[in-house]
């Protein structure tokens, strides 16, 4: 397809024609494209690397011009990379109807167009919403209620009674529902306390491949609306994370954590249980927050501190063991200056 | 159901009944329950709370009364919790017999009242134990032992020779007897070294979500009566883990290691290989330890120390940007001082 | 099996003969073998260890002699190990085949030899190598090609286009191309951008159970020749990891990361975007690495520094509470100096 054709599929302008049309058959990143893909920058500060880059083309924000290179001006060029994706990749699409070898049970309702794949498992009860896919492997529980246009990947679980709103993507393996960490010594015993509760995802939540969101201990655990997770997080019995967080792989939220909406908690971070997190509050990675922290804060560290101290501090502690050979010295000369000066005062 | 005949049934006084009778239609926390909701408490501290609950009626250790609420006072609150949430949300069912969709060896040993879900696989030689519930999508390997009265939830995986006591739980997609991680270079290339031990998971013992339990390279790895262990969580090849051990999320052991009866190792935390961790010791979240620790120790950080200590040490770091600012402050001083002195003495 | 029988087995020779010839029935290490043991050393530093030893015999490095114990000199103990346990415990054989209760997609090409296991899914235009074993329950998206000699084992999933390799083993429960966590603000929302690359999985790895390598975002996520990585991992889209690496158990390497040749990430190490960890580095358990690193280094800490910087500091941080201490103790002589010098200048 001629790079004209896809600027005017886009609605968009094309501006350096004078650098040619170029016939452009995939999508790429700078660094990676060749002559016949288009690629794309969101600002000025890529622009040098554009220039140099071997792609044919680009997507460009409006008003800025790479010399040499033809480019498509884009008022959204995030919005431009997804439909030029779906013209050079499009979704898989997934036939409407039961596959033979999936175990629907017939109390099951079914939407519109709902496409179960083989060897899935939907027990008694559950409610799957129109135009929503069921992979191979996966199980949804008793009384489970997924919404509609949701993609369930292979092999993830949806536990009895769980909830999924619309447009719900579950990656391969993810558990949702799972039992809470729940133990109490009864009897002498350390017994588990049954976690009657269930898990409440709202619309266009994505959980990432092998990530596990326990049930609630009585209520509901919930991740709001837009809410996206990463491979490998935990999410514990009732916690409530807000509206629009990027919850990055490997974190582990402990229990009963509120978590604000707009949250960003980078990889590996770790948050204790029965605390707030403010909305808007940016995690660094690999942190550990042990108490609430007020909404819009910036943390780092185990414990976490605001990341401005906790830099500071860092960069101070490699000073450390100069410091203490310093101390040292210092000691020694005000010893030496006390001496000499009580000598001195008996002279 | 009447709070009274709730009271009867748990075998325990009714107390404040002067605050009514109200009728209990379900348990759940002092936060989230309503007026025809049972709640508890387990001791003072949550008694203010408790008085301002919406909550209809409490369960309350005995001996405490909660002014305007109604309360069944219990000789084991956590006990009572349990028969409640028994009556309110009954266990699921699961009917034995195999599902004409699962694939059970002919050569497999059913104990009496198993039941097996769809698409679970159950190879040659396993036996399984009275009572266990084989779910969806199970897979339970050549030779693997599993007792009675386990429960083995969707997707989890037992592989080979593994050998299960009896009550265990297996949350979905945990996987029990993958290959320990022990490479060798032979012939100038890294070899992977096969592992033909085994896992011997004993009675009582639950194993969360997408949880990992390595087999041994020849022997066995063990996680003893009675111990928990939360989601994601690995265990190496030849690890051996007390009884009644509390093993949150994410945490991480290598190989060979040693773990005593009641450690409680908090989320993320890491323990490197072939060392020994006394019995009783808890480990705050995120630490890691790098060598043997005795019985009862308290430790947090990386590498971890006694917690008090790393969190004295946490808490100086915090002036260490000052100190060194104080630090330069000290060495001018003291230099104007020599200064001084050394005039004085000439002059 | 004799052991003088089992050392023409290996072609090797039998010394220290005069403690005997005893019977041999297993394998196993110089801690947890009995009588009718054959275990290993691999150095003189295991030496002590080996002669007290309850095992019947020995594999060891030629040169060395365990006095009181017949051993069997090895020009590469590790070999003679592997040798040794392919005699006593031969790996489990799968006949070629496929039951009838997977799903194999009629245009899937299947090698010579392949062997699918009951309610494996083998999608459309998918390509499987020869003598490749794929376990129950396995799912193999659209077009993805696996090498010959592979293993997947139970529950793995590998996802549509991507490739694997000769000789490669996912452990399971692995995801291979789950899709990468990118997300953009278009009209005010949180969008996906689809994930269109794929993963390279070279000849000779190994995935742990559990883990996830994400499919990149354009071009392909990559794993390179022999390299292993351990249960739980996390590689994030188009991460470049090279040849011979050993990556630990719960590591996650963020985005678009290269990883140079023999790289060992120790255990729950964390690695940021963008960056470029040189050839040959080692990291320990638990760090994260913030920025590019240059070949052959050694780090350690979060964020992390030269091991032994790091390891200083975190000595020297010991002595930081009385540290502070003594600045206050300092300060105070200091000034008592200065009073006393000004009150006998002016006396």
């Amino acid at each position: 397809m001629r790079l004209s054709e896809l600027a005017e599929r886009l609605d968009a302008p094309l501006i350096g024609a004078e650098a040619g049309d170029p016939v452009i058959d995939d999508v790429s990143t700078i660094e990676e494209g060749g002559s016949s893909h288009l690629s794309f920058i969101t600002g000025p500060k890529y622009a040098a690397r554009a220039k140099q880059s071997a792609v044919g083309a680009l997507l460009v924000p409006e008003g800025m011009v790479i010399q040499g290179k033809p480019c498509i001006a884009c008022s959204d060029v995030w919005k431009a990379v997804c439909a030029v994706i779906a013209i050079f990749h499009p979704a898989r699409e997934f036939a409407p109807g039961v596959h033979p070898l999936a175990v629907v049970d017939p109390t099951v309702e079914l939407g519109e167009g709902v496409c179960v794949l083989p060897l899935a498992v939907i027990e008694a009860g559950a409610r799957i919403g129109a135009r929503t896919v069921i992979e191979s492997g996966v199980h949804v529980g008793q009384g489970a209620v997924i919404g509609q246009d949701c993609r369930l990947m292979p092999r993830c679980v949806v536990l009895d009674r769980c909830v999924l709103g619309d447009r719900v993507i579950v990656q391969p393996g993810a558990v949702i529902g799972s039992d809470g960490f729940k133990y109490e010594v009864i009897d002498q015993r350390i017994t588990k306390i049954p976690q009657v509760g269930t898990v409440v995802i709202e619309d266009d939540v994505e959980i990432g491949a092998n990530a596990c969101i326990d049930r609630a201990g009585f209520t509901r655990t919930r991740i709001g609306q837009g809410t996206k997770i990463d491979n490998l997080v935990q999410i514990a019995h009732n916690d409530d994370v807000g509206q629009s967080c990027l919850i990055v792989a490997q974190v582990g939220l402990a229990g009963s954590v509120k978590v604000g909406d707009g949250v960003v908690l980078a990889g590996q971070v770790g948050v204790a249980d029965n605390l707030e997190i403010g909305a808007g509050t940016k995690v660094g990675a690999q942190s550990g927050i042990p108490k609430s922290v007020p909404a819009g804060s910036t943390l780092f560290g185990t414990p976490a501190l605001p990341a401005v101290e906790a830099m500071k501090i860092h960069s101070a502690s490699k000073r450390l063991p100069a410091l203490l050979e310093e101390m040292r010295a210092l000691r020694r000369r005000i010893a030496e200056l006390e001496a000499k000066f009580s000598e001195d005062q008996r002279g």
